[in-house]
């Protein structure tokens, strides 16, 4: 059996099985992840978290795999999670894993860890910040997030991390401007991967022109580093450019502040909400009652809108 | 003054005026959009919602534009939403909207409106899923919802409407297999736009392959449509399909039901989940309170689970 107090203590010493079980606990939020948690916390703050994202198909999981390599030659022991939409198809996030295994899994010193979207309102994030806090505490120095999607909740999940790299690739054709819109102000560092290809001049040219028009809040000028990450080109400037607004932070107790207590407004806005919803669906509204009024919005026999006030009024008079 | 009544009234009669403030409302959360949308919702439940979601770069917005004429030529209005990730940027969604308007302003028939991502857990799901109502309430015939990105966020939102389509394009490189996991399962016609590139045989034969593997519910064999967008070619049998999904959907009432029922339950999750949280940070935690959680979860002097219990227990006791 598993309590949280011998989860912690394993996870604080570093224990692969113990932080495997301890992720599934906050990915199920079964009953033992929040007790783990606190437990945990205290424990992290150490770790440098990479956010890593970007468009399909640039190759952003080489990418991490060759970064974490970059990082083990430094002597750290390297977090790797991906995060990705789960699928009855192809078996998704556990495929991803199997493949990626066959290169990295001789290497006692990487550990990755899918986490998959599970049903709707799936506390995705949170479930994710937690993991990133297991790795922490489990002693791993450098932990990498990896996003396969590009949408919001992905952006919201990397964008929390302490340096967020943002990969792009040439050619990306006519929905360029609108891929990049979303991404473009939450990157710390740009990456043309695959930048042997046709179209990277352009596509830096248009980075630049990009990223000339904007004025960051922190005055922080991202840099644009080129790679080719199957055949190990531009890595160690990635790093380098990494380790450069790691300094640029580490210097600047403003930035680095104001970053922290972004990601505690969210981390905390989340779990106060997914905690409020679950309790909402356990203990205040009936699940024969909640089937109910379902099927009447679904037949249009009652409105959504009144009956989540009925159910608000109940908690809140 | 706009009251609720008034805005009803003006969006019932298809004034574009009302439409646009109403949507304006429901997107900035404002005090008259839940009466607003109580009033509206009766009047719901006509028109067909096609979801359209895919790799960035694939020409969604062309192909969306070209199926809005299409149906334009059959007597419909259409509206079209965009589902856009805003950004200080680029202007985002604006700048979009204004070159689209170029080629469709002319016609009285369209209506095209984005919903951008504002802050941290923006209710963008739930935005868009009012702002269809609305469109649905003036009289559309046919709102085609489109997304830019490809997260979790934007599948759950494009999952809701009646028809989804999934487009891809040839020579997505090596994370096709990857974007497909998340968005395959929700595809009721797949497109492979940009069709006259090199690749498409191969884009088709893998997505063949991949959906020979899947047994959807419904038992639906999800058909794959070729198009060149730019070139009008392929959009006839694009319209084609969705009508066959339709009738399908039509002619099996367990089908039909039991997605209307999935809509209705991710509606009032979500609208409990986010009107539950603005009533907690609106009168149960003041804010400079919340400010000083905040600060100290930052510094690591407390733990954001210890805190959220605290909130959560003085609203559950």
């Amino acid at each position: 059996m598993n309590t949280p107090e011998s989860l912690a203590e394993g996870v604080l010493k570093g224990n692969i099985r113990a932080l495997a079980r301890s992720i599934s606990a906050v990915e199920n939020a079964s009953s033992i992840a929040l007790p783990l948690m606190k437990l945990i916390f205290p424990h992290t703050g150490r770790a440098k978290v990479i956010g890593l994202t970007g468009s399909p198909g640039a190759g952003k999981s080489s990418l991490t795999d060759k970064l974490a390599q970059v990082y083990r030659t430094r002597g750290h022991r390297v977090g790797i999670i991906a995060v990705d939409p789960s699928s009855p198809f192809s078996g998704g996030a556990i495929l991803g894993d199997r493949i990626r295994m066959q290169n990295l899994a001789t290497d006692p010193g990487i550990f990755i860890r899918s986490m998959a979207t599970r049903g709707n309102l799936g506390g995705l994030a949170r479930a994710t910040a937690d993991a990133v806090l297991l790795f922490d505490a489990a002693g791993y120095e450098t932990i990498i997030v990896e996003t396969v999607g590009v949408g919001q909740d992905e952006v919201d999940i990397v964008k929390t991390a302490d340096v967020t790299i943002v990969v792009l690739v040439p050619g990306m054709g006519d929905d360029v401007q609108s891929i990049k819109a979303g991404i473009m102000e939450i990157g710390d560092v740009f990456v043309i991967n695959k930048a042997d290809r046709d179209g990277a001049d352009r596509t830096q040219m248009e980075l630049e022109s990009l990223l000339s028009l904007a004025m960051r809040h922190d005055f922080w000028q991202s840099p644009i580093v080129r790679t080719v990450a199957t055949r190990n080109e531009g890595l160690d400037e990635l790093v380098e450019a990494i380790e450069q607004y790691a300094e640029f932070t580490a210097t600047n107790p403003t930035v680095r502040h104001s970053r922290q207590e972004r990601v505690a407004d969210q981390k905390l806005l989340e779990l106060v909400r997914d905690r409020a919803l679950a309790h909402i669906r356990n203990t205040i509204v009936d699940e024969g009652e909640w089937q109910e009024w379902t099927k009447r919005i679904a037949a249009r026999e009652q409105d959504p809108y009144s009956v989540a006030e009925t159910i608000l009024k109940r908690i809140f008079g």
